[in-house]
């Protein structure tokens, strides 16, 4: 059964010692009060409630699944995972980040980041049923009217209520232009709501009062395709002018899912029947909704590969230092033993450290967006507040696709950790596998986070914001520049800069005569970006690594961060330089291939 | 629920215009009959075998499952499989390419190669209780007596009786030397072996009348360690002089492994209670005979994850060019429909033409090898034996790992073609991703593989054998090094020889000194050699492909293993230019880091 120790400290860090979170937090007023002491404090006892509450749960939800009782359409999740909800509840973590105006603790995001990485970590299927209701909650509280802010978003925040978001149908996932449920005006000024949607998680459940479901639809009058697509709230139980609830609206779950992985979550399809519904914002505006909620869970996707990278090598590391096997190729080491432990083996170091360069490099970016997104949502400064969406838009894509793919090798490579005995569920570290299998699916595939990328916000602003990302490299080079000590840090990532600039306009330039040129370049284009992004995190933590040493702190926290920089930039950011080349590839080889793919 | 066409054209391609095994086989006075019809007509049959009989139990059987009564410990497997395996009987498949002393078929290896691909492909766990007995079958007839041949062989090759191996305990897989399980010598020749097994494949079920194990145990008095291991027969139910099968031995299954993938496959632990066995071989010579079983084992797996690779990529093909969803981003390709097929994204023809192009290289090496194989044991010349054995010895290895690892790639490339839709159970394709990933763990794990080759394979004779493969593509060189049209298949393969000949004397140098920088590189060195075997296939395979089209052969076979080849070149092959940098990256990134992994 895995274990988990809270990544406190490597939290600390990144907040604390490498962004300085609390000088962002002065110049908020929302915040300007808040200090370290009152983070650390709250993350320690979220470590706790994820370790003891949600942890122990993780493994019997997966065998235990979900289950549906057709006939009532109720949905009954694994034992223990309702009361664990009913805790989540009292201990008033739904409300961490909230809006203090609908019930809210108000705290900065990167607390709720930071539980949210620890509640994936144990137990992504659970976390995805509160995980869910953030995305709803974004979309109400930007698009809602005080009317419907008020009827919804405090049961929201109080977890009473959850949320989902029902945006898939069978035959349109990525092309949302393609949707079919219809939404018919009444005299009222509600809606009567038709359709079906698949792959809703969280769906329908046993664990809250309500569920307040965020439906695309398409009205009987809009224009065809994407442009005629609107949002509305339908909840499960029709909510009273009193905020009681009222009778059972025309929306149940038909079919549960039965998946690779995330068994304990249910991925429902959810068929509506003349539901009643209200209108999110304008009609035909639904996707201006729908993306506050998608670039919310696109970071929130990300974020549980960053959970299950970090638990899957906490567990790995355990083994490897547990399991003998063999004698270590340089001598034996544990003469007192029949075999050494596998960790002298240079490629389970390996394994173990790619895992752990991912977890750090992905945490430190996880919780640069959040400060990002505060920023540009309650930064005074209204040019603070557009660059900071700006640079969160360029790296949400980033977080959502470079952090899953990092998951799955990271996950797969742990897993090889325990040779035979990682394959067999009684190990419990197949199951990260799966479960991280799906985040590079849901909330837009890989590719299109590619695309996104690549396409939208680079070679759509032409690269403007790419070069704002330049500008914080060149700004360590110059700071680095004459450090000998910072060399191995910081010349791969300003000689990778400039390589990715004559890639960008290369790309540009090529794509401006054939679109599919950017297609076929995306993918790899976005994990040099990705390795890009993690050598700048990890040069600046080398960098406060090297000056507390050098400052005499002993803490072999620092020297630990040291050998984990200077591991990833040999053994994994490397892989820029093949990346590179097929990205150069070009779109011949895959578009002139009729043939092969007859 | 998956489809599966049997890649006969493929196969017939590889064999007779690729290599022209017939050739091979004239010499050769087992096969000096064999005719290109006859291999052609069998491999028919076996495709319709795989297809019609055992394709249709697979996902069955994944959901099903096997189950133990630990009572009797009776094994059940999943419905359908024990008649399936009688038709296999009854068809004489097992006997394919078994000794005709013993009833076989005497047909070449390679025939059994490709029904192994296609019954794989089709059904991975099933097909292992028959491919366990290959392993069984190898040891007895290379080490038994006549009497213990005569004894088992027979009912073995009919496929009658099956075998397994049993090698593994709960404290020691890779480390055989560590093994605990005991043989005591009794007056009348046998031994009585007590002790328990692991991770046994097919270890019990219900599709065969008796179930011959080979065991590995130490007898009494037998030095520690790997020199102390001895290899038995211990057949299920003891044999009786006349063959005849006498009382019930002490050998059972006590426990069925709960794992991610070859559900259908029965992996025990196994309980020896002073079960009787006769020796095989010599006392404490096991390991000889043990590296028998394992060495076919090895080809055996790799062979399963291109059965895996092959059977994704058709589905995934099928489902890409039905599929439709968004436009083309250079235009409207289908006018007719509401979105195109996605199959006009680029990315998703790279992650199509990824899979294509590890399945055909694989079978290219596969085959290759099955040729080898049967000259190591068959050919009159004992040079020809001689070199065959040496050169299937360097490319074991590259089989083994190099083959699962790209499995496992392309078959979550193919689930990631679904969308949301490969994340379900119903489509049928991630069971292909659960079932890979055991194949990279397997019969030696992907980091023993990478040490048996740069270790033992490669500097443990200074090169000599990697020479041999050097000079295979130096030939190619040399024979179309003025020909402008397979420059861009020569050049990338001539000058990785190169390169790889200098980071082999530098890793052979730094290992001197410190056998840790042959644990370091040898993962990443195990890729590149895998590459530079692959991309030689690939330019024979172009260089095939060239001549028939220059000759005006239309048909599209040609054109495609072209686009295929050029596909690999362009995006699949340049990984090893990353691959050369971290392998040179040295130990000390991994191993100096006793505070990131404390």
């Amino acid at each position: 059964m895995p274990s988990y120790t809270p990544p406190l400290r490597d939290m600390q860090f990144v907040m604390h010692e490498l962004f300085k979170v609390t000088d962002d937090f002065k110049a908020m007023p929302r915040h300007a009060d808040i200090d370290r002491e009152t983070i650390d404090a709250v993350l320690e006892e979220a470590g706790k409630f994820a370790t003891e509450v949600v942890l122990p749960l993780n493994v019997s939800g997966d065998a235990e699944g979900c289950h549906l009782d057709p006939a009532t359409h109720v949905v009954t999740t694994p034992k223990g995972f309702k009361e664990a909800y009913a805790k989540f509840v009292a201990g008033g973590w739904p409300a961490l980040s909230a809006d203090p105006a609908y019930g809210g603790q108000g705290l900065p995001l990167v607390v709720n980041q930071c539980l949210n990485e620890m509640l994936t970590a144990t137990n992504q299927a659970w976390t995805m049923y509160p995980g869910l209701t953030h995305g709803a909650y974004a979309a109400l509280h930007a698009y809602g009217t005080d009317a419907q802010k008020e009827a919804y978003l405090r049961k929201m925040t109080s977890g009473e209520w959850t949320g989902t978001m029902c945006l898939t149908e069978p035959h349109c996932g990525t092309d949302l232009g393609l949707m079919r449920s219809k939404a018919e005006a009444q005299a009222d000024g509600t809606y009567r709501i038709t359709g079906t949607k698949i792959f809703i998680s969280a769906g329908e459940h046993d664990m809250a009062g309500n569920i307040i479901h965020l439906v695309l639809a398409r009205l009987t009058d809009s224009p065809p395709g994407i442009k005629g697509v609107s949002l509305f709230i339908v909840p499960k139980y029709n909510v009273n002018a009193d905020g009681s609830l009222g009778s059972r609206n025309g929306i149940h779950c038909s079919r549960l899912e039965n998946k690779m992985g995330i068994h304990a979550n249910a991925t429902c399809q959810i068929e509506l029947e003349g539901a009643v519904g209200t209108l999110v914002g304008q009609p035909n505006k639904g996707m201006n909704a729908m993306f506050v909620m998608m670039n919310g869970a696109r970071l929130g996707v990300g974020n549980q590969s960053l959970g299950l990278t970090e638990i899957a090598y906490q567990n790995a590391l355990a083994y490897a230092k547990d399991r003998i096997q063999m004698r270590s190729l340089s001598g034996t080491k544990a003469k007192d033993k029949p075999a050494d432990p596998i960790i002298v083996h240079p490629d389970v170091r390996k394994m173990l450290l790619t895992a752990r360069a991912y977890a750090e490099g992905g945490r430190a970016l996880a919780i640069f967006c959040s400060v990002l997104l505060e920023k540009e949502h309650f930064h005074p400064d209204e040019k603070v507040r557009k660059d900071s969406g700006e640079m969160l838009s360029l790296l949400t894509p980033v977080m959502k696709a470079f952090l899953t793919d990092n998951g799955w090798i990271a996950a797969s490579g742990c897993m090889q950790v325990f040779g035979g005995h990682g394959y067999i569920k009684e190990t419990g570290i197949e199951q990260y596998v799966r479960d991280a299998r799906i985040n590079m699916i849901y909330e837009g595939t890989n590719t299109v986070q590619s695309l996104d990328l690549l396409g939208r916000k680079i070679l759509g602003n032409n690269g403007a914001t790419l070069k704002k990302f330049g500008r914080l490299i060149g700004a360590l080079v110059e700071e680095e520049g004459v450090n000998e000590k910072m060399a191995e840090f910081i010349n791969p990532i300003a000689y990778l800069g400039d390589k990715m600039t004559k890639l960008t306009t290369e790309i540009g330039f090529k794509g401006f005569q054939n679109a599919d040129e950017v297609g076929a370049a995306a993918v790899d284009y976005l994990r040099v970006a990705g390795h890009l992004v993690f050598g700048y995190f990890w040069a600046r933590m080398a960098q406060v690594a090297l000056r507390e040493i050098a400052a005499g702190n002993t803490d072999p926290f620092y020297l630990a961060k040291l050998q984990t920089a200077r591991f990833y930039f040999a053994k994994l950011f490397p892989e820029t330089a093949s990346l590179m080349m097929t990205a150069r590839a070009g779109s011949r080889v895959l578009m002139d291939t009729e043939a092969a793919l007859a």
